[in-house]
């Protein structure tokens, strides 16, 4: 990942492809990708998964290990989805267009897992992602835009071939859309339940934090949510979230799909939020890194490293496949 | 803020306008703007408001968000005061008058908030700052002084429009005010209650840390309280601020109201006061920067800038009002 | 001991032999002498031990003290064993034997402790070590090879003067073990119990991180655990060795020996297992760090250093004897 | 303070003189001024004193303040006491006789405190420092010798005016007086009982640092002890004396003194451990320094700043005397 990581810092203006992807040197580089305001949030997620560790156990069986997963009927081979990133040249500095960067991702991962794909106020960033990829085997994230528009664009999703949708409801709180047209605006339980009803395919909505609010998402049919605070990019001062997913979980109680994202980097990150009652992560950042630097080729090498980092760690925990993975393999000292 | 803190550097001589204003640099620097002795209370007050995080919440309305506040029948913009510092030559080494530097402060808040101004032997530390304010919208604070001279100067505040007034009874341990006269001396509850009555105004006592202090000043029929250590400055090895918070206000159950200081630096701080029970915050350091650095100006972008922050966090917390904001919008790692 | 680290370090290439090992340093270096991955399973088992002080406690008789412990039927001087180590070649980048390195270290400790031996592909890196002893005053320690194999070597063992054998189960999860032959693989409590029967011996298992592992070894007829993450070296993110051994200690209630590694340096260190509920301790690298820096002469000197400061520890702590050490005479932070 | 820090320096080869006496610098430095073996002992003192804070209260009287505690019918002017120690030139590398050494304390505090004096194998280190004082304000401190000299030197002070001592039991655990002659021994309660009836005087046993000892002390007749470590210069790895206080203080409920040392360095430090349950603190390295630096005049200027520091903390606190203290005054942030 090193050569990787060299290959991307010649070909991007902003991210510095730190080894340690903590958010400590990036702060506050909004627009950009670092944290919001004093960098806070996205420290705070990376520092708090260090504070989770995982308990050991080999006496197991050799069966044959497996990361399968279902997601909404496709089988995965793990369950790391790629997060949601647009506008990769405001946040990277990297000259490279929408198409490319999602041809690159899904190219990279292949079948193996679903990539994410972001929107933004000009519809092409929405729509390019999606010409990369002609199977459907992609989930479209779209802002939280206002009502009319929110249904335009779910139209044209439904137009395509994707059979899961997605909206990041915390974008609501992005400065740069919140004026212009089309502007974001905040979602209701009511509004919620329109888009759920108006996108008649599962839809997972991106930015909960709170039990509350994942309780309004089931009350308005939801699938799934993503836990997320956006990387720390919309708030300051917010909860990391790995350390609001328990009682998310505890809460939803198996009714929806429970998806994490925030600060993951390895293998042992994922199987820590599995054990705390995840159904999935997302990873940002070390994706985006990875097309920029080397495109499908990095992209493919990663999603391996956090498979196989994945596989040992279930291994050496006495997991054999995903659902094995429990609350009594991790150990949590903010508690 | 980074030109308006390059400016005040250049304008003073001791403080050194850091760009995180944490008390590290300045530990000691009494007289001056450091905290007290090792510095640790200052230190300890910016430290322990990193411990408490924001619990985002986006699922909400788009209705119209206010920070307005009433203050003693006043509406304010924000709950956001201006702390009271006199003698800005002695503490920032800023050659300053006491009613420039008032005049720059309240021109700069304008009716959006009000300006807390400060006292001192001299009496013009008192009364200059109120000739730059001819409508009453400020809150004098005068110190503790010794029964004869601290009538004399209610009577003086009573001849203004000022319609509320504070006493930082903690400058009682200020080494400087102990000797020569008027003299500083320590009030027990019934001469708080004296004061109380001789006002015959709103009155507010500063410098409270402890709930058996907060009943007392409700006993003694005090309208307000504000939980503060003199920004570290009278004693070294003091709890924080935020920290004493909670206990204080389940105490004191809305009898009074409660405002509290001590290292509030953006809005996300303001915030967490706020869930935890306090009814404003207020400022001292930064607005003084702002006010030495760049004037009425300076403190306007300051302000500015604390209500974006603030107004975002609600708004990223699900609260449109500034009565939304209740206990479950934080987390607080110290328990 | 500065002396023999700096003899270490200009014979060999990988270790530092820093001043305080601790895992920072060669973070990553696997293999080699490192912690796996981004190394913080190694960095927390020295970490965590730090989080446990003594009560020290001068009221006592002069009565003679001693660290004798039984092993097995064997009289030690001090609970404290050789961990195994094997292709120290590999592992420090030393240019020694199996042979030579085992001899080092039998010589050094004499009859005042056990050295436990290591194990490889190479049926040598077993045999060799055994070669240096021809009193059976060694334990054997071989890696967890699919079941003809294991048998075969057990056989070996057998026949040796050895009369307690230890396997490092977890040694399932090293990589370079998975392929070429034989070839490493997990053992459930059946293949456990199978190990036991065919040793007829007392049997170790080593690689314990839960108590529910330590159950399943107690139910396969184990006479002992090593609670061990294997150093750090086989995943990342693991708990620390101390902070399980209480729990495990309590669920084995003296049925099984338990016996610990990770990151114990001192005799101190040594001391905080025996109170928390351990039977003895294995110390590993400082042990290759001397034996490569200056033989039997730099083993010698670490086990009296260790032996040193466990009096020294025990003495201060009112006790005179191993079984003198108890739960009182610690404090841990981290509950 | 600083210039007779700088003046110290350039007295004694061993000791820094640090701006923050914290043990980090001279870690290990022992013979001399450092905590024993990786110094975690005296670093561990200091550290846990940060973690108490004071909760001031200024609502109060404006009665007058004092310091002013009774040591076994002596009448002194504030609850802190020069510790013991001996061999100046051993621990300091200072170029100054017992004599010279103990003068300058005594001198420098006068009869505003009481100094406690060292003890060695050679006697002189007892005496010299006697030949001091001629009117027995001095309380001699012997090292637990085995039991004729034990005797023979309680006789000695029981010929000069003395009329309180002290043994630093746990001296037993220095590795330098365990051989050569005298040498010194453990002392069962049996034995602290022989020493209190010989003695016929207020006995105080110094290096208490659980219950259960302390416990032991009070059977044995003993009027005082001194929750001690040693500064950290007996054991490693032990805890602080801080964090212990409380429980002892609960479990002798004022049957006997509580005095404490290890770290202490301002006034709001003495205060911590008075309102956690001490009757008084020992303080030692910050003497020495001030003593070799520049005499009784340094001394004088240390006992003068602590003395403030003191009335500032309790007159912030709302205590105008020391049995006003209590446990209220402090938050401890370990629990």
């Amino acid at each position: 990942m090193n050569d990787i990581r060299e290959l991307a810092r010649s070909k991007m203006s902003i991210c510095k492809a730190c080894k340690e992807c903590n958010g400590i040197v990036c702060a506050g580089w909004t627009p950009g990708c670092g944290g919001k305001g004093n960098g806070s949030t996205f420290i705070r997620n990376v520092a708090k998964l260090k504070e989770v560790c995982v308990n050991m156990n080999v006496i197991s069986s050799n069966e044959k290990l497996t990361c399968e997963t279902d997601f909404f009927g496709s089988k995965v081979s793990l369950p790391v989805y790629v997060a949601p990133i647009g506008n990769i040249f405001v946040h990277y500095g990297a000259n490279m267009s929408e198409y490319d960067y999602t041809k690159a991702l899904v190219d990279g991962v292949g079948k193996d897992t679903i990539v994410f794909t972001g929107d933004g106020q000009n519809i092409d960033v929405l729509m390019e992602p999606l010409k990369a990829v002609d199977d459907g085997w992609v989930v479209p994230t779209i802002k939280p835009w206002q009502n009319d528009e929110m249904k335009k664009r779910i139209d044209m999703i439904k137009s395509s071939k994707c059979s899961v949708c997605c909206s990041d409801i915390d974008a609501a709180g992005l400065t740069a859309l919140k004026t212009g047209y089309p502007a974001v605006e905040f979602k209701d339980e009511k509004a919620l339940k329109e888009i759920v009803e108006k996108a008649n395919m599962p839809v997972i909505f991106k930015g909960i934090m709170t039990k509350d609010a994942a309780i309004k998402c089931m009350n308005a049919g939801a699938s799934g949510i993503v836990i997320s605070n956006h990387g720390g990019r919309v708030l300051q001062d917010a909860c990391s979230t790995i350390e609001v997913l328990e009682e998310i979980a505890t809460a939803v109680n198996g009714k929806m799909k429970i998806f994490i994202d925030g600060g993951f980097r390895s293998g042992s990150d994922v199987f820590k939020a599995l054990a705390l009652g995840a159904d999935g992560v997302l990873i940002g950042r070390p994706f985006s890194i990875a097309a920029i630097g080397d495109g499908a080729n990095g992209v493919r090498k990663y999603l391996d490293k956090i498979h196989e980092e994945l596989k040992e760690t279930m291994m050496m925990c006495g997991c054999r496949k995903i659902s094995d993975i429990n609350r009594d393999c991790v150990r949590v000292s903010w508690r």
